[in-house]
Formats: structure tokens, C-alpha cells, sequence
């Protein structure tokens, strides 16, 4: 567990959501509020989050619409903590080895922002390093996700733009409608993430939307956050991020 | 063959380069353009289109970069146009079943604008229904442009949108550098075209590129032409496509 004085206490969507992290351990940034803004979920639908880590996406999510949220985190501390923050439901597992009573149950809405780095990355913290490596393959996190959604279920993930090809391979075996949306840090560059939404039971074909900048002008000139209306507007103000 | 009446000669990127085309067939518009402004093609390097018809892209490369160009297509009285209209080498064969002398070659770019719609679609004209119809399906295209393209070979594909998630499935069965880039008919609207990019013996990962958009403005208001200037310096001027 963590102490008292390992934690902070952290807003997000301009103060709707306030939730504790470890100060040295992994700590959410935008990634996992621009994952909540993009689950198309509807009051009284069910969200399953593989890795919620302290729950960031889930109670992001859940401060927009009124969902049931259900998180499943590896780590223990992580885990304990997101019960602290508020999730409805925290299962401390493995995503590559779930449990029975997890296994027979589907949702419709699977979330995810999976680990971003090879093994190879240095570590500093070792909760950090699991939060941020993919000790669980890619394929896994994917393989899991499609699983748990139901029939009609929805698939929503964040994750790096380099990993497009991969990402888009893994969810392309189970046909649906597959919707990606670029998100880039300015205009011009290359998607540093890319959000994928697959829905099962639909037919098959991709939507390659436009790109979501997320700050305004060609570098950081100044202090504070120069932020794009339209990211402002989902990081500060809860909006959904349409695509 | 065509009969001379049956002809249109038409000008590409300002003029650059004028060809002749069945009045009532299959007609280049701007993809094949925009294909070959694509394709990363040095001077001296040698180049294969798949599915070359009357030789549009390969002779719009041509007129950027010093290249030798060599094109297959599936019917005759196509490949005869793309010889008359001065394609180095144009071999009829079927994509799916290539002589045994173009299997043993290899190439530093492979082009294609594979045909982009199902069996379902109705036929006015057998020449067009043939260029447009996917009697070959889109595996057979890709499966064939990543075995003639070099150990260190670039293949340069220009599809729907919409197909983005088999495309990329299918050119992710050859490790290599993936570059994305969307195009767009208008800002902010999902990409109706996607180029993909796949170099051979690079590392894998994938570059998502901010969209190339096409026309000005939110819909189209006045006769003539509305394209961005982006889109008319690669149209019109013969400017490659930088992604």
C-alpha cells in the first residue's frame, strides 16, 4: 500500500473528478481523459477497464455519463487505490490470465490504454515501469478487450500512433465497424496517439477521421496551457470527443 | 482495341502530361495523380504498377522523376493505350497469375490504385467495370506488390478509406516502416482516400500523418475549380506529396 505522504491529490476535467495517485509511481496525464471522452457509452451501460490504474478513464467517464464501471488492475496499490477513488468495482488480476467470474461476464463497453513501452525501457519506479511496460503483450490487451465486449460491444483504446499497424491488425480479426481517430499534438505533425473504437456486430469498414489537435500554434510560446478549443473543451469541460 | 473515335487525348499536372483515354471506359481522375506524387521514387530507380491502365500514375512519376517505368495490366486494349502513351514496359497479365519473367524481377517501388468496388456493382461499361470491380480481391493486389518490391523496396498503395483496416492488415504481413496519410476531400471530414506507404527492411512501426485535404472551403460554392493549395501544387504543378 502506499503511505499518506507517497499520494497526491490530483483534479481532472477542471475539477469534476479528484482522485489520489502516487507522487513517484505512474501518473495520468491526458491519455486516459481523452480515452474516457471518446467511449461513446450511454446512461446505465456497463464499462469494463482493462488496467484502470488508480481509475483515471473510468471516473472521467463516469463524470460525464452514468455508467457502471468496472476496472481490472494488476497491481494491487493501483487497484486499492482506485476503490478509494470511487470505482464501482475494482478486480485485481491479471489481463492475460483473468479470472472465471470475470471471464463469464461481457459489457458494452471494454476501455483500454494500454502500456506504451518495450521492455527495454529503464526503470525508476517499479509501479511506474509496470504501469508503463508491456510486460503483457500487446495482442493480449486486444485478444481481452474483444472478449469481454458483448455482441454488440464497443472496443475503445488509446495508444501510440507508431503502434497503428499492430493495433489495427489485432482488432481487424474480429470483424466490425473500425473508427480511428488521430490525435496529434499540432497541426500538421504526425499522430503521436491514435484512438481506435471497434464495433462488433457491425459491418465491416474503417473511418479514418480527421485528426484532434491538442494545442494551438506551431510550439510552446508561453506559459500555461495552449491548449486548442476543441481539446479544451474535453480535458477542462468534460465535452465528449467526437470524431 | 479502341477505335480512334472512342478516344480522348487529356491533359495531368497542368499539362505536363497528356495521354489517351477511352471516352466511355474507365477515366483517371486525381487518384492515380496523387499516387504517383506519393511514391518516393529516386532518379534511375525502377518502378512496377500494378493495374496500370493507360499508364496514368506511372507516367505522372515519370513526369516528376527520371524513372524506368514498367506496368501490368489485365486488358489489352488498356495496355496497348499505356504503350502508346509511352510507358517504357507494360506487360498484360492478371495481377494473381504473373509470367514466370516478372515473378523473378524485383523492383525499388511498387505503385497501385487497386479497383475499389465489390462484385455487387452494376456494369454500364465491361472496360470501366473491369478497372473498377475487385474480381482480384485486394489480397491478391498487396500479396503481389510486396513479393515484386526489393528487400529494401517502398510499396505505394492509394485505396478507400474505408478499407484502411484490411489494407493495413494486409501490408502488416511484411515487417516494415508504415507510413499513413489520410486524404480528405474537405477539412475536418473522415479521409475518403488513404495512401499507405510500406518500406521493406526498415523497422516496424507506423507514422499516422495529418490529412492531405483536397478542396477549400465547407462545401463547394462557385464553377471551377476550389482545390487547397496543397492539392493544386501536387495536381496541377507536379509537386511530389510530402506526408
Amino acid at each position: 500500500m502506499f503511505d499518506a505522504a507517497a499520494l497526491t491529490r490530483d483534479a481532472f476535467l477542471g475539477g469534476r473528478v479528484q482522485l489520489w495517485q502516487p507522487r513517484e509511481g505512474y501518473r495520468a496525464a491526458t491519455d486516459p481523459v481523452l480515452l474516457a471522452a471518446a467511449c461513446p457509452a450511454k446512461e446505465g451501460q456497463s464499462v469494463l477497464e482493462l488496467g484502470c490504474g488508480v481509475g483515471t478513464a473510468s471516473l472521467c467517464l463516469r463524470a460525464r455519463v452514468p455508467v457502471g464501471v468496472t476496472g481490472v488492475e494488476l497491481q494491487q496499490d493501483y487497484a486499492a487505490l482506485a476503490r478509494r477513488n470511487g470505482l464501482d468495482e475494482v478486480i485485481c488480476a491479471d489481463i492475460a490470465a483473468m479470472p472465471l467470474e470475470l471471464r463469464q461476464r461481457s459489457f458494452d463497453h471494454v476501455i483500454l490504454n494500454p502500456p506504451y513501452y518495450g521492455p527495454g525501457t529503464p526503470a525508476r519506479d517499479v509501479g511506474r515501469d509496470t504501469a508503463l511496460r508491456e510486460d503483457t503483450p500487446l495482442e493480449a490487451w486486444i485478444d481481452s478487450a474483444l472478449r469481454r465486449a458483448g455482441p454488440k460491444g464497443i472496443v475503445t483504446v488509446i495508444h501510440l500512433g507508431e503502434r497503428l499497424g499492430a493495433l489495427i491488425t489485432l482488432l481487424n480479426s474480429r470483424a466490425g465497424l473500425l473508427e480511428v481517430k488521430p490525435i496529434a499534438a499540432r497541426a500538421g505533425r504526425p499522430a503521436g496517439r491514435v484512438i481506435l473504437r471497434l464495433h462488433k456486430g457491425r459491418a465491416a469498414r474503417a473511418v479514418l477521421y480527421n485528426p484532434l489537435i491538442l494545442h494551438a500554434g506551431e510550439a510552446h510560446l508561453r506559459d500555461g496551457d495552449d491548449f486548442t478549443d476543441a481539446a479544451r473543451a474535453i480535458l477542462r469541460d468534460a465535452a465528449p470527443l467526437e470524431f
